[in-house]
């Protein structure tokens, strides 16, 4: 669904640098060269990470009455994907290439140009799988398409002497191989040959236990794809372990995993991830009145993090695009530098879940209600956001770059990141005006630990204070607060015990009594 | 270290069947038949691991100038678990048994009488792995011996008809299949015949990408076995990214993964556990001081989230015991039902870490001191805390069943959690005294609006107020707000506008005007 139109590759490259130059966001292992499609959060970014978590636990769980929560494993059993259908169907259609062993997403290849051509008859003996069509030739970079061409050929014949092929019959594609790849596996020589697609699933898999037969599949393990089945295999134990009504809900934060075969635009699309999903059990004939509720709710949520409607896209998926078994699913999908990309989906998934469970596991999940004296599989409406992503769009939203005019009439400029408030990764900057003045780094002191039981604040006393300020700014602190001379009554009584307040976005100050900043702050960054 | 005249097993199986009853625990997939050692946290675990999650890194991170946060992928690339050392030697000596093909802890079974006996020369060709002698035999339960022996010792025979073995070769130990093994994967029929034991890595791997073959080692991952490593891997870019000075820390809260072969009680030892670990960076010569200065922080954490210093023991890891690179360590450990078991481990480990990680990736990882002009590789105090034990303990700790006398002076009793209030899962019961009056009802609805944005909160108009109070202890919710006629008015002007404030532990009430409860419970509750 990406939107060209919005495309904006210089400002995503710029906020690429900020976060990694400000501890942001790293690359998993980066010191050995990096892991494809995984991130580490460094301390700013694991502070507005857990802002966004904690600010929609309290919104979703905390201060709601009928929704709980709940924190489930990552280890999965397969039983359990197997009756949610991920074990058969979670999988993209891959092509294997002859020539290098690289995998490709085969439905990448053909967009571009809808010319790959299909042939019958190959079947490759020297690896594994079983190949039963030569798909197409991507030609290597820089390389001349006919003598790629002449390569693919000529590997072609080598595989199945006894077969024919003319020069038209191998389709040339131009060049993709990162785009389509997201991986340096390929074969920089020789180009592709590339195999029929093949569904390739995209969990993790793993071996758990001690079994000394290490293709005993019964040690299988998986990292769940999503939280949301742990919610539905314990919505039993939940029901009965508390006094809840329909309509209820589940809520869980918490990671999941994807093999991804091209992991891209930064942390958008990660192998690892984190989600916040709640599972909404309701009356059949509630659901799709709930799922337009949850739908406002959620707008709503985006809203109080800084994420304006006005950038925010609603699809209401049409019938024939969405799962069979859903009757209503929104996407709620955001305005990225690099595209219009997917924040949420708000799905009203019917009782598909509870069934396939049901089913699987031969206990029966039904809910008793005790007016109606009725037995029933609940129906489910399932908001599910994407936690990493919801940091990314914070990050790209708050940034800007603002044109200043210097004291002495000069053009400058400022990096700033607008985060509101409750999401800044440091509320607070503190700074004695002059880090000599001994009486003004104990007051700043004494300030900074009388608010930080509440909030993160960053005492700060080297160099300007412009500079400080713009190292707040950078990093989205809303508010600075300078103990200066004033603060010591130097400069008479009137301003004697109050210290300047410095808005990140306005630039504009004002004093106020250091008695009054607890509260004061408390009121703004909540 | 297991301190068998701690145990209690009858209070342990209360409070496992609590925990199940009100939700705080469910095992993993349980509705699949369950996955062994992975749990799962209902609504009021999640809780109360998230207040111990809060509480640490309020006062690890948030309250301190000197520790950063960071928040790293669980996905881990092997080059750095090579140069930890953990793709070698993080490891369990197994041995397979022959006849089930069971694998087992080696270590464990000779534990009891000492007497298990190696023998050379059994090669077994039947199994892909090679064995090089018979370890012992384990005689099946409810079996005679002998018959057990002769088993063996035929199986013995057909694997190696050329070799002799008379009866005394074959070692009998008496069975301990389930304390030893954990599984039912054993032969209950004709007892094990066990090979010599071998080294099997303890750590969970995935394949990870889109590679064509499958037994391509660049497409291994693992999960990381501990939060640490990605603290030392991105150390080199929190040290850029911030402004930071020796000594520092970096403190991670997150999921590991090991492979245990046998999880056991309860949720202590499970192959999904999360950890809270502080990596504390100084000069050498500061190392030794700073882990005691760093054990003495952590028994204060622990006294301040209701776990008494002398439920604490702590054990100084003698010379000869410690890891090779280690000058300090100390293990704090619990009295739990089971046994006095670890919650945390605080190490001094030199720059073993730091030197192994600058070794295998060839970057340099000094710390440039800008006073000394000094170039060094600091030394590390780890505090490394285990978060699911610590939630452990904080049940058992607070699981208490207190003998009542009731109103006509019969013997009673209830249970209680006497969680310390900053940890307990619910702040506060808000209880109309009558379900029908509809004033004690919106005057107890407007209560809980006003707490619910500051703190959890459960709301219960059904049944008798004492009953309802005693769920709420059961829970371990420490006060309760009662709405009653004296509220309202009804009782005289006295008390209008007051509500009954119970206190869990003392049984005790006293009223307060409802705009005092949300700064009289804020101070108690954080």
């Amino acid at each position: 669904m990406a939107n060209k139109e919005h495309t904006d590759p210089a400002r995503m490259e710029k906020i690429v640098s900020l976060c990694k130059r400000r501890g942001f966001i790293f690359q998993a292992g980066e010191l050995y060269g990096g892991l494809n499609g995984c991130w580490d959060y460094g301390p700013l970014g694991a502070e507005l990470k857990r802002n966004l978590k904690e600010y929609w636990w309290r919104k979703t769980v905390q201060e709601r009455d009928d929704v709980l929560g709940m924190d489930g494993a990552i280890l999965t059993m397969p039983q359990v994907l197997k009756s949610s259908g991920h074990l058969d169907s979670f999988s993209d259609p891959m092509s294997d290439c002859l020539l290098s062993k690289a995998r490709l997403r085969a439905d990448q290849v053909p967009a571009q140009d809808g010319t790959a051509v299909y042939f019958k008859g190959a079947k490759h003996e020297a690896t594994n799988w079983s190949v039963e069509r030569v798909f197409a030739v991507l030609v290597a970079p820089g390389k001349d398409p006919i003598e790629s061409h002449k390569t693919a050929r000529k590997f072609y014949g080598d595989l199945m002497p006894d077969k024919k092929i003319s020069p038209k019959e191998l389709e040339l594609i131009e060049d993709r191989r990162e785009e389509v790849t997201g991986t340096t596996s390929f074969n920089p020589e020789n180009g592709s040959l590339l195999t029929e697609p093949r569904e390739f699933n995209l969990m993790f898999k793993t071996k758990m236990g001690a079994s000394a037969d290490d293709n005993d599949p019964s040690s299988d393990a998986y990292l769940r794809p999503e939280t949301a089945q742990s919610i539905f295999v314990q919505y039993k134990n939940v029901l009965d372990s508390n006094r809840v009504k329909l309509p209820f809900g589940i809520a869980q934060i918490g990671k999941s995993f994807r093999n991804e075969i091209n992991p891209r635009n930064y942390t958008f699309r990660s192998r690892e991830f984190e989600q916040m999903e709640i599972e909404y059990f309701c009356r059949p004939e509630d659901g799709l009145r709930l799922t337009d509720e949850w739908l406002e709710a959620r707008l709503n949520f985006y809203g109080e993090i800084g994420i304006p409607r006005e950038k925010l896209h609603i699809l209401d998926i049409p019938d024939g695009e969405r799962a069979f078994y859903s009757q209503k699913t929104y996407d709620i999908e955001y305005e990225f530098p690099f595209g219009v990309q997917e924040l949420e989906g708000v799905a009203y998934r019917t009782d598909y879940d509870l069934g396939v469970h049901q089913k699987g596991s031969g206990k029966p999940l039904e809910y008793f209600d005790e007016e109606t004296k009725e037995r029933l599989l609940p129906h489910v409406v399932e908001p599910s956001a994407g936690c990493d992503r919801t940091v990314l769009a914070l990050i790209c939203e708050a940034f800007d770059e603002e044109a200043l005019t210097d004291e002495k009439g000069k053009d400058d400029s400022r990096t700033v990141l607008r985060f509101v408030p409750r999401m800044a990764p440091i509320k607070v900057g503190i700074f004695p005006l002059l880090k000599k003045n001994e009486e003004q780094v104990r007051i700043s002191k004494e300030i900074q630990k009388k608010l930080q039981p509440w909030m993160n604040v960053f005492y700060d006393e080297g160099g300007a204070v412009g500079k400080r300020y713009r190292r707040q700014d950078e990093i989205g602190t809303p508010y600075c607060i300078t103990v200066d001379f004033d603060t010591l009554g130097e400069n008479g009584d009137e301003n004697k015990g109050t210290v300047t307040v410095r808005h990140r976005d306005s630039m504009e100050q004002e004093r106020l009594p250091i008695d009054a900043l607890l509260p004061w702050l408390l009121e703004r960054v909540r």
